[in-house]
């Protein structure tokens, strides 16, 4: 791959990684304003929906390649944002996407990656999880809903995972929205401001930001257990939307790039379909 | 509703609707050209986003309204370019998309309507039906893979179920996408011609070509049977692709004017959560 792949270099969470050194309004790997980002976001489209569409046509030939976006962050952070704006740009028909809520009495009768397996895209699809198996290293070690010793295992057990799903074809980009605290509380008073946004708000919200340095610590233990060579972190600094947005956007498409899914060839004689047609 | 809407009028299928009588050129409802369909699409979107997320929004209150869209329609009629363009303008958040294929061996077991009720959107989603029920009294019919006896009673039972549906808060858009034989050969002819869209021909969409004359008959049925009060039919011209899009986009819209999903109020006490947030 001789393309640069700027965002993927700047932002994978590498051995040492600290994010509390990470500056949540900085715009690694990219060095335009606003107007710059915005529009390179939607210059982008095009080459990824073309790379989306190559990636599922392979797959009706043999390629068994997919890729899994999984995004997490603290409320507030624009996961919301970014599935509209990022997922929303793809073709539904490839997408599987998944938006995981507190476990249901059903699924906690499970192993925690039980619905996270059921959830997974097919050959050729671009699976994308709305939280994920990772919220079982966050809000269940912030809130001890296991006893340590279980949460304590889980991080083995998700880089054993992540690494036979990587071994089996799936290019997996993690992406870990880094929001700083002030940001937090301006959005949260945005949504108590203006009434169409009132449903968004759940008193509950405001707990979770009280454990904010017990939730800052999960997700630091997190990437120091779990930035692997088969799937590493990509940490993302949240404060600015636009740059959020751009950045997810492009670190799907340099991962895109580098599985370079090609057109399959035709499974038909070309000459004779087209005579069969002529003739119609 | 004081707010007119246009294409819902011009392309319910009505008692005595003749699919033959249909030019699948035509523009109905809408009289300007390409460039100016190309810009009521692209302005319309936000609007649509906004009821959209109105829908679900009001869902987390105690709405139990969703909407769904049905398309139907003969190969390269355009139902993939209506939902890259169209659907995938959505909030995944809030779609539930469904392409239905040929029925597996275990869906194959239970009643025809089965799979389709497994599908049903949430409340305060979108429920996006790529083929549907329909498929079951199009090729259902035109191949008899069932004995006539059963296809013939399916109609009523679409309607039984599509009533239940209306009345249970589902809102239901089906749409049959109407292309010309001439059209069908042009676009079929582009798949032959282009390396990258070979993946998208297969040999089957001649034979089933072959069978057109049946086809157009099996959908004037459908129309005939199934375009009821709760859940009409529209029947959109397709050979014109920029007009197919903007013709379902804008029933969507115009349906979901008609739903008016409100902004539900706080569940919260206003005042006392602005004073903790202030204290975080």
């Amino acid at each position: 791959m001789a393309r640069p792949a700027p965002l993927t270099r700047s932002l994978t969470a590498r051995p040492g990684f600290v994010l509390a050194n990470q500056d949540p309004r900085s715009t690694p790997g990219f060095d335009g304003d606003k107007k710059a980002g915005v529009a390179l976001l939607a210059e982008t489209m095009p080459e990824l929906a073309d790379l989306q569409e190559r990636l599922y046509a392979a797959s009706t030939a043999d390629s068994t390649a997919t890729l899994l976006l999984v995004v997490q962050g603290m409320d507030t952070s624009g996961k919301g944002s970014i599935m509209r704006h990022v997922v929303g740009s793809l073709d539904p028909h490839g997408v599987r996407y998944t938006a995981f809520k507190a476990p249901t009495v059903a699924e906690k009768r499970h192993p925690f990656l039980w619905r996270i397996r059921n959830a997974l895209p097919a050959s050729g699809q671009v699976g994308i999880f709305d939280r994920s198996h990772y919220e079982d290293v966050l809000i269940g070690r912030v809130h001890n809903l296991v006893p340590p010793a279980t949460w304590s295992r889980r991080y083995g057990q998700i880089n054993s995972f992540e690494e036979t799903l990587s071994r089996t074809g799936t290019t997996i980009v993690k992406v870990m929205l880094n929001l700083s605290r002030d940001e937090q509380k301006i959005r949260l008073s945005e949504r108590l401001e203006r009434p169409d946004k009132h449903w968004k708000y759940d008193p509950h919200d405001l707990d979770e930001r009280e454990r904010w340095d017990a939730y800052q610590e999960a997700y630091q233990v997190a990437v120091d257990k779990c930035s692997t060579d088969s799937a590493p972190w990509f940490v993302v600094p949240a404060d600015r939307r636009w740059y959020a947005r751009l950045a997810v956007q492009q670190l799907v498409v340099e991962h895109l790039r580098v599985m370079a899914p090609q057109w399959p060839p035709a499974s038909f004689d070309l000459k004779a379909e087209k005579a069969r047609l002529a003739q119609t």
